[in-house]
């Protein structure tokens, strides 16, 4: 993939408990196998397999692939980005079931996604992710990565909760709401959405900040500049509040705790498919119509 | 209050840990004793007197009292909604603190409005409550009334949930969500409005059901008339999902429980003052200017 | 229809232009001829017959009729219903092109549906409508029916617009706005949808009262009681302002006019075909997918 | 202004028929030749002159001017940044009346901005403007920029619209609404926010595209790079349709014909004063309460 280096090792993750992965897998290990290219499976992926095959931990997987082919939704996706951004390798994100908003490459387009990113020929979409810190008693405790959101919200049973928002060091505003979810522009078709966001192309160099059922009526989403740094504060006493990352991964939250946002250093690469356009996806997933 | 019968008993009831009941409830029980009415105190009441006051439960209170007089906010209200609505005794709400949407008698009007009230004088706003059923394998097992709202949501951690909606019997639709708020029409400026529903006045003989953050855009806040049956059924695998009732009680819900929301038989009684228009008190509370 | 007396003459309106009324309106004439029932055809009706026949004007049609047979769209429908809405007669709506909100019954359902109300076993939904009167210097001089909705509006090239909103008397806000759509729950699922509206069922006594891109970011979508009077005062020195009424008659507003709405005496009975819920054409329409 | 050149030449535009005019002319004026800087006034602000002052037109101001001075409120400063953008000159927005977002300088802040302008301390806030031609039977016909935005919109009393939306060529999608807004992120807080559309940052490389009341409820608004091109057709059979220019300039739209919008090449260069920041102004305007 890299600047002209031969492609000669592949990383496969792929989402658990998919029956159809048995169907999948083996000839595509074949395939790769046939054209000298050495295959390296998670877990989900070995066991897809009859005969006898090592897997390895997804960490691992990433560690020595130069590409990681993700089998799966947009949900798998997500754990292999957190995976291939760091690492700086390419994904080539493999749907199966259902169109997903990452995931546009169909099982049936595998085998030529496949031969166009051997060749050279394929379209890689950059990126942004966000780097979310979290920190208490002014010590950072956490640190990851995300490609849709970090969302502070509150618990089923709790209440309202206040947050408040600073960017540059400058405070913004004081919410009273369910939460707030900053985004990149490729969340902005996922949960964002859902609580009123806008559609954010992934070119435009921005980080979307929409608040969950805010009790202020004109808190509208923000879309800012990916150099700012954001900087949350859970204020008031609250008792059931989580930051969760990408939908996978729930932290706890205390009262007086501050979550730090900013761009992360690396861009992920995304293969995707020449013949759909980003719009060619939304207008799908989102029922417009024709064009 | 009722039909003519003088008032003899008043049952008061206050939102706990405000220094400022050590100053409103002595001259009020004196006011009180001067005119031949007894007060019935709950222990948050109870608490704010120097001499010996012996508590009642809140349970208690609203056996004996004939009117139910609220000092605290919404949030007190609410737990005094719970209580008067079923032995049909009116509330007179006074709110300590910031004007609510339900306690629009400031402190200040506290003493003209119980000389309105023992005179017959004042305005009562009836307000519709809505009965909530929870159904667990063909049984039902918990039965409460509610003000404002019953609302499920998913727990902070959790992935949307489906719940899938039928109104009469008749199958409405399937809501991919964070979740779904039942309402009142006195409820619609709660917890609904933030959640995008319209402002419906408590005149209109309604139920209106507003989802959190759907997936599906399409799906807008519905209006039904309030002798209407809303069955909501929880689908799918769901592991973290509460039916939350007028913000004060939590249930946990498990995979196929169903919710049944209908028109509370008892309508509560809300003692207003004469001067405030409910259009006046929205007003004030949504910033709207001047009319 | 009414009360058992049997029916004898139906009047039928059709949408002009449209190509297909010359397959539909022949065959369809002599089913009724066949069972003894006179058709009385308005202009459009009568151009889609080869033979001679003398059309009549639509209030004529409508003067005459015992049932009125509308085939359109919900455009026509609206014609229609400003029609026999004041003459207390139902109305058939017959769909030609795609599903409308109101005209539910399609092509291939019209003799069926036409069977099932001459055997007296069609359900029939009674909808709501409006009486629209502009008052100018102190004098009612417009009077109109709506089934859907009253919009006032300002001109494509004029600035945003301010009315102030009054209801039963009294004052509730100011809108600065691009205008002011005043709707009934038939409404609720046409402009005022696109406005950001709730979907309002037919059942509930209701006005729905929603702002046209409002300035002021909590004004929302208002439900009251459809016993209230609404009364807008267009105020300021707005130039090009317009009060239309069900999206087909326009009349312009001048500063200090007064639209005065209220609920119409008369309800539209609207004969609706058994098997397809108010629910499964929503669903339909919204694209929310399967219930 | 510019690279150290010393600034000896201020134009003035000022808002019509402001009768304050008449006292902050004169000594501004005065203050202005005691430092040797020549003032050229355009009509409004040589109105509010006593004595004998011949006026420019405002094309003269523009062309003579090395800065802007705007004495108004945003409609005012949007004529000024139509002549200053171009042009390249920076403009010192002073409000006369009420908060503007754009006129975030006070009348009592004017000497003190003018003494910070002249010894080069001001902040400079560069706002990208977009350039927007109407192609007719393909030829361009008009061609102007905006600094907040440009809105296509259908007639009061004209059925919703058709649009079709391309970006960089690609086809997006079909808009069936009263009309679309394509804006800048400074007139993000104009008439796209009334409308339903995000916030954005002056920073943010970026066109906005809000759909006014879309008949489609998942036709959310977009945001898309700057470095693109935005084209809409006017499809379907319209009648009744107006591009409208910064809110100030309306063209009447014919069937088939195409707007174009991209970046102006040049920056509109807005001198702020340096103790409100961005923020503080939009808190301050949508009544954010305090952060």
């Amino acid at each position: 993939m890299d600047s002209g280096k031969p492609l000669h090792t592949i990383g496969i993750i792929s989402r658990p408990r998919r029956s159809d992965l048995a169907v999948v897998v083996p000839p595509l290990l074949k395939w790769l196998e046939a054209r000298g290219i050495e295959a390296i499976c998670d877990e989900e992926t070995a066991a897809a397999l009859a005969d006898d095959c090592k897997p390895c931990s997804r960490q691992n997987v990433a560690d020595t692939a130069q590409l990681l082919l993700v089998l799966g939704g947009d949900g798998t996706l997500l754990a292999g980005a957190h995976l291939a951004g760091p690492r700086g390798i390419p994904i080539l994100p493999v749907n199966l079931g259902s169109l997903g908003f990452l995931t546009s490459v169909t099982i049936d387009e595998l085998y030529p996604a496949l031969e166009d990113t051997l060749a050279g020929r394929s379209s890689i979409s950059q990126r942004v992710m966000l780097s979310a810190e979290l920190e208490r008693a002014g010590k950072v405790i956490e640190s990851h990565r995300v490609l849709n959101d970090a969302v502070i919200n509150k618990g089923a049973l709790a209440r309202m909760i206040e947050l408040e928002l600073s960017i540059d060091g400058d405070p913004v505003c004081r919410y009273r709401a369910d939460g707030l979810i900053v985004a990149t522009p490729t969340g902005s078709t996922a949960y964002s959405l859902s609580a009123g966001g806008p559609i954010v192309h992934p070119s435009v160099e921005s980080i979307l900040i929409t608040p969950i059922c805010p009790h202020t009526l004109s808190d509208r989403p923000l879309v800012i500049r990916d150099t700012s740094s954001v900087e949350i504060k859970l204020s008031g006493s609250a008792e059931s509040v989580f930051l969760t990352l990408d939908g996978q991964r729930g932290i706890h939250l205390e009262p007086g705790d501050r979550v730090r946002i900013t761009r992360a250093k690396e861009l992920l690469r995304l293969i995707h498919p020449p013949k759909k356009s980003y719009f060619d996806i939304l207008r799908n997933k989102l029922k417009w119509g024709e064009a």
